[in-house]
């Protein structure tokens, strides 16, 4: 398996995240050349869709389909994301490899958000694992932890709310429980403290890093999180859906600057940097009037820079 | 003192760094505005100027009147860049505190950049720190060790030239070298281990972080440096000089998102952030037609950020 040598793992939203973040749909034929580049380059995580009503996110009505076909590509885990039970029969049933739920741990944006409880959540939480235990085993199940730094509602998220929600998701059977900085609030410092914190209250359960680059502290905080031990990241090609690079944006970490990073100190990614930067096309050839972010692919790689080992693959 | 409290020094080269960068000359009337709206805010060492001839630089015509100016600050230390010996003589002259030579550790970005070789550099050095003992032996002499993360003309750079360089700059009678990412080519991986080694090999003569955010990293390096004991870094209001978000760019660290960073992590930088994106009025003032950068100003302070201590000061 490939991704056994891997030091880190990085996890693909843009067909997710970045693409219900955006007004126009892309088509599906698009979405799935789209994979098809991304898994070329090397990437072997892909959230692939959100399993919502089409009536509340056109841009996710092709879900099962596109989980479906990239099901077909040997070596790829399917990730999609759901918001409830409903969400989560139709994932599995489209033959997803991985569930991924957001749990807020700010009880105001809990309820502004899906209009539960963070209890609420961690029911529907038992009767998704429920579920998935009676009908599909061996699908994993992931909780992002949402503003888990901080919230634009309620300001300051206590510390200690986290950690009691990752026990309680942890509890509800989920896989692993990883940390999202929704609101791009977090600084390295507080990363440390809290995925250390995650680290001791649910040990190899603690999951990936969603970070933000809001106020430019992404990469920065992608760091403090990997020298605390998290191995897994998520992040969007071309920081799809919003500048990552100014406000009132989704600002997710752009996939091709974290992999340079990563790569750039010798940490394997298992990605293809020039496959990568080429899957921009696809991106692009989908959605010609957006615009793609992405300091890395737009200054070049450093000359000299060694990509020799990535095409002993 | 205040400097002796803070827990790392913020030294702003945007009147230097960044106007000599772009095309418009800043009057020097709002020069004087911009830098009393940094000093406002905290910061407590700007680089205000480079002495070169005013034909080469004309945005520098003012180098004088600016150093003079700064030098009424009280509490400020006035910083000026100097190529060779006829610049250092003309800024201690004008009363600065102290003055910053970059001499490169590529050989070919040296003959490239100045027409002169690593080793005439060094004598140059000689030269002015001989000048400096004999007229003004309070001035401080840093330099900058250029290009020391990977250079755009040769590619690597060796870290023994690195390492070298600053052993004979240490040796010419320099207070302290420091490292500088010119390219935007370095990794905080690298940076750890040549900012250890720099240390190892001049001790407490090693000096500032000069980073750039040419691929994304600014921040990240900026991180690992600090990690590494550094404690006073570079960085540019607004990214002046150049996109810090793109290619071709200067793209210095912006100083609004390292102030951030660092006060977000409870690191004192002795900077007031509300005064500080209060500054950026002079700046822009003084600019107009130019494009201002900066993610943490333009998204906000998050909800709730304390910024109370330092209403204290």
């Amino acid at each position: 398996m490939h991704a056994a040598s891997t030091a880190v793992l990085i996890s693909e939203v843009g067909p997710r995240d970045g693409l219900q973040s955006i007004k126009t749909i892309m088509l599906t034929a698009n979405k799935k050349l789209w994979v098809d580049a991304l898994f070329d380059s090397g990437i072997r995580e892909i959230e692939v869709a959100s399993f919502v009503p089409a009536k509340m996110l056109p841009q996710m009505a092709d879900a099962s389909e596109i989980a479906r076909y990239a099901k077909t590509l040997n070596g790829l885990t399917v990730l999609a994301l759901v918001p409830n039970l409903k969400g989560a029969e139709h994932a599995i049933l489209a033959g997803v490899d991985k569930i991924t739920i957001p749990v807020s741990a700010s009880a105001a944006h809990s309820l502004a958000n899906v209009r539960k409880t963070r209890e609420e959540m961690v029911e529907e939480l038992k009767r998704i694992v429920e579920f998935r235990n009676a009908h599909a085993p061996s699908i994993r199940i992931e909780v992002g932890i949402a503003t888990a730094f901080g919230c634009t509602l309620q300001g300051l998220v206590p510390e200690d709310d986290v950690i009691w929600l990752a026990d309680q998701v942890v509890r509800a059977g989920v896989d692993e429980a990883g940390l999202s900085d929704t609101t791009g609030y977090a600084n390295p410092a507080q990363i440390k403290k809290l995925f250390r914190r995650l680290r001791h209250a649910i040990g190899d359960k603690a999951g990936a890093a969603h970070l933000h680059n809001t106020r430019g502290l992404g990469l920065a905080n992608c760091l403090a999180a990997y020298e605390e031990g998290v191995t897994s990241f998520d992040s969007s090609m071309g920081g799809l859906g919003g500048c990552p690079y100014a406000p009132g944006a989704s600002g997710n970490v752009v996939t091709e600057d974290l992999v340079f990073m990563f790569e750039a100190m010798g940490i394997e990614t298992g990605v293809d940097l020039e496959k990568l930067f080429k899957a921009r096309e696809a991106l692009r050839a989908g959605l010609p009037h957006e615009v793609i972010y992405g300091m890395t692919p737009e200054a070049g790689l450093p000359k000299g820079f060694d990509v020799s080992k990535r095409d002993k693959r």
